[in-house]
């Protein structure tokens, strides 16, 4: 090898890549990551309280005591569950200067140990690991293995970020949190809305049950509701937040807490909203080959026939028909392509002018055509009183309130003069009264511009 | 810390672990960004022309104005609109030396700053920045810096090369352009055609008014064509390529622009006849609840019971329509697949074999069981001249036209003894008039190989 | 510069960006890599037999005979077929020291040379590079070359691990195999048997050919089976898994070969149910536009209305069909929800306790959704010796064994005194006589931590 070629290396980096790391215990996940430590080309020696599992560490790793392990090696993953890290107390003097790694907040091992091994192999190359700590060295050094085994490092900070870190592996969706929480009340308000209006007004006026009815029927007019008005809320925030910062004169203000809050989970609030729109095309599809509807179409038939009477047909309910399922279909499609455009590895490759195009462009569309899906189903008898039971409007009526603001709010945001005002606002512009303490300042400042 | 941990520390890197970062600009871009930096272990200090915008800044960040923000970092990012760059002209002397890095290409802050922080937000480590300048000592800083944000950073060359970068974020789609223009000129005209087949030729020769049709079943009747030619036309461009090698008898010459252009465009071909796929799915499955269908079926029944007559069992026409879906089912089974699998992370996670295998082998099949599917729906109506009107054969025979030239082409290519100069050629295997050149040269070579 | 920048740059990270690369080769991989090579900075020099392909070549590269361009630069890149390696022997004093890259493997060059631009413009950056050598030094040299093209470099270990490297491209879905073999046979199982129960035995007790129920009828009554018995599949290892760590009373212990191999297919198993399940909703979906089905109701409608019937509603059939189609969909939407969770980009985004919730809790939802779905199918017509044929029972019998096993276990495993017995299994609790050989160990560990 030529003086060149030892130039051109790191060596500080070839020498530990051969270095011997240490990881107490020897569960699935001490295992696990010794394989991959020896893939990776490090040695390996693992300090346990006894011998009976050695059989079944990774070839070529050593087993020794706690102690004789920690001297081995300068950096040890204690990979035993956190009840029993009183051990490492009369270890002190062993591990004095070495590099300490607690891997147990990140994985909750013991409690679902016997995956713990399916979830280590799952993380993939690229996988991101979080680390944080005091000692910027130890941190540095832990940065180097992890990117050894090919995952991405990033530094969470001191160790008093340590608890929130911890945290992380007990979050169970925090995100999706309030929107699911808003689709079970406002599916179990809807339902209980239709149950009345349908199920128990017939049950009271003519005494007939159609409780059968809630499996399908009811099932179909709640999650279209539910649909249409989340997805309707994922796109309130953004509205109103224009409307703020018109009220504002600036952009320089925080949003209220609850709008900020409300702006977050918009993707999940609108994959919700696509759930609740695929049960809805389900729901609707299973609707001729239901027992219901077959003799319902048979009995109409027959009575057609034993009336000696003609099917007139009607051009306008075509047209109707057809166009409203024809919005739904369309909406629908859009809203799929919405969904797909939200997954992590696609909205990665989208630029962001690309994103905005389909979130927010797109997403209009998709909110228009299903407002138009639900107009068109309402059709004459939209707030037509005889559609009224016991005072209580159809459901869908409800359900068009939150979709139409939002729609009206939109427009007249992208009115010529308004959106003029609100983009000078989003490009810095503050009106005059508000920026009275240093407009000095920006005059000097634009003054040097010119 | 015993030496052996000092030696296998890079201490260079260390150093910039704890270096000072200044931003110009305490917009949500610079807020952000210094937000990240902190949280990565760097010092951040903002350079701004007031201080109004304080409150709002990231905890342990600290402001001061442009020339003392300078004097403290050697790397510092420019976070302000284009149009007020002016003042860096005054600063000329305290920037001497430093690592400018001006990031407004790349986000084009000012169009759409509400969403900025978000933008930034949704970037996950791993997400690509990309960087071009002429100093390769200030590139690996701010690659270093980039890095340690846990972003990977791609160095696409010199300054003369920012101008294309620049343009990357307002490009729009680039390589669904021509998909999706292929995709609305082949839906109008498909539209067109059988609005004049359909509704014009009914109302002229019948007088009759059946417009309603255009929202259903007109829509599905472009809908599969436009799916069916834009697959084919996915496969085309690599069926011709072969063609165009065994012409040539080289895999060493350039495809013309317009085949290589096609060539890059094929996945997107493919996902927008998916979703025209997806469209035609649905409409059909919306038949049996359409208002115009049950009038059929029940003015049928009616017709029969009247005149007495029963409705007598085909055979044929029950295997002929269940083959017709079947195959319909199958093939759209077949093309969801094809999508899933080119979603990004999916595709990843596939060798070239396995990639090939899906795309290739199963994109045939798809088309094949695609084109079964329309050949079944026309059935013994095919080329029957009563199904002209006005000349114009059916929509869906038009349709066969490519895909039928895709299917024969590739029966063509894998015959045995063309496929076996195909491989040849692409092996790197040269016809002899081709080679003249260097033949020489070639045999010489060979012979050491020997 | 000052010196505080210089001495924050890695220097040696310097040189090689400006190092020259050599490349042995110019046809499509060499041509792509010597590309990507010069955008990230390096000198690329081509090693040629001749000068053909030079105008091919990427602008800023250089050709010449390959001693000559060995000379030039430490690291080579062999991009030529195997076949013709044959001149590196004659080569082998240029080559003395140098580092040389076999590339081959990893990408089967000469089978499908057309395509492996496009594999190689494919590789995003993140993609991962897998590497395999003998000298520490001179991987390290390629490792740094790949991160400088923004590939995820992995090592791999020694040369002796390249045989398996090299079998890697050629490996075909090796997790596929075992889930799409089992789907197949029961597939071709269930098939024959309703071909046997439905259509033979029609043929030979009432002679009639009812053959065209094959493409749909009998196709929906396999897919469905295979489905649910395939999702259950994906179930039963993981509750062996707790029985068996409850019989050895340890979970340190190996599961045998057959169960650990079921459970690393576990997700493959789930999606091809998936699949099947997406096949039986078209195939039931497309069951009202049948023509045989609208020949039976039409026929039906007829013959009420010539007998001078009517269509008693049946509250029962209502309430049991609606609940079936119900389950159905919900089931299905779970389940679909599932495979979107088992996306690489989705699943890499949810932590631990999150993938399990999705994958653990929410699958035995959607396996209970989809046993009740078949049980509502079957209803009083279960077990009932009518409905046997030739002693054969209807299908969906069958397809419950498997499902209600795993049900079944899963409910003895979440009892209280089994999950608590189970749960301290696998926080590490060892029955006594499993543990005697180092009972003692573990004892004096345990005062230590007390």
């Amino acid at each position: 090898m030529n003086s060149n070629s030892v130039a051109m290396t790191d060596l500080s980096e070839m020498k530990h890549k051969l270095e011997t790391v240490c990881i107490f215990g020897t569960g699935d996940f001490g295992r696990s990551l010794g394989l991959r430590l020896l893939q990776s080309g490090y040695g390996v020696v693992y300090g346990s309280r006894g011998l009976k599992n050695s059989l079944l560490l990774p070839k070529g790793s050593k087993i020794m005591s706690h102690a004789e392990a920690a001297c081995e090696a300068h950096v040890i993953f204690v990979a035993v569950q956190r009840e029993h890290y009183g051990f490492l107390s009369s270890l002190a003097s062993d591990l004095e200067g070495k590099v300490l790694v607690d891997v147990s907040n990140n994985l909750k091992r013991g409690l679902y140990p016997e995956s713990n091994a399916e979830y280590l192999s799952k993380l993939v190359p690229g996988a991101t690991v979080l680390i944080c700590g005091d000692s910027a060295d130890a941190k540095q050094q832990v940065t180097n293995i992890a990117q050894s085994l090919s995952f991405t490092a990033l530094d969470r900070g001191s160790l008093r970020a340590a608890a929130e870190l911890e945290d992380l592996p007990l979050q169970l969706f925090p995100l999706w949190r309030l929107p699911l929480n808003i689709a079970i009340c406002l599916t179990a308000f809807i339902f209980f809305y239709v149950l009345t209006r349908i199920v128990i007004y017939e049950r009271v006026t003519n005494g007939k049950d159609i409780a059968f009815r809630i499996m399908i029927s009811l099932a179909n007019k709640a999650f279209p509701i539910v649909s249409l008005v989340m997805l309707s809320l994922c796109y309130l925030p953004g509205a109103l937040a224009g409307f703020l910062q018109l009220y504002n004169g600036t952009k320089y203000r925080r949003f209220p807490d609850w709008l900020d809050r409300w702006m977050l989970c918009r993707k999940q609030l609108g994959l919700v909203a696509l759930a609740f729109g695929f049960l809805h095309v389900l729901y609707t599809l299973v609707i001729p080959i239901r027992y219901y509807v077959r003799y319902r179409i048979n009995v109409y038939t027959i009575s057609l026939v034993k009336d000696n009477k003609t099917y007139e047909f009607d051009n306008t309910a075509a047209w109707r028909f057809d166009s409203y399922y024809s919005m739904g279909i369309l909406g629908f499609g859009l809203f799929v392509l919405l969904g797909i455009t939200s997954l992590p590895s696609v909205s990665n490759s989208l630029n962001w002018r690309e994103f905005r195009f389909v979130q927010s462009k797109l997403g209009y569309l998709t909110l228009l055509l299903c407002t138009a899906h639900t107009f068109l189903y309402g059709w004459n008898r939209f707030l037509n009183p005889e559609s009224y039971r016991w005072w209580m409007p159809p459901a869908y009526m409800l359900s068009l309130v939150v979709p139409c603001v939002v729609l009206i709010l939109k427009l007249i945001l992208i009115t010529p003069c308004v959106d003029r005002k609100v983009t000078r606002i989003r490009q810095g512009w503050e009106r005059q009264g508000k920026t009275s303490a240093n407009g000095g300042d920006t005059k000097i400042n634009q003054r040097l511009m010119a």
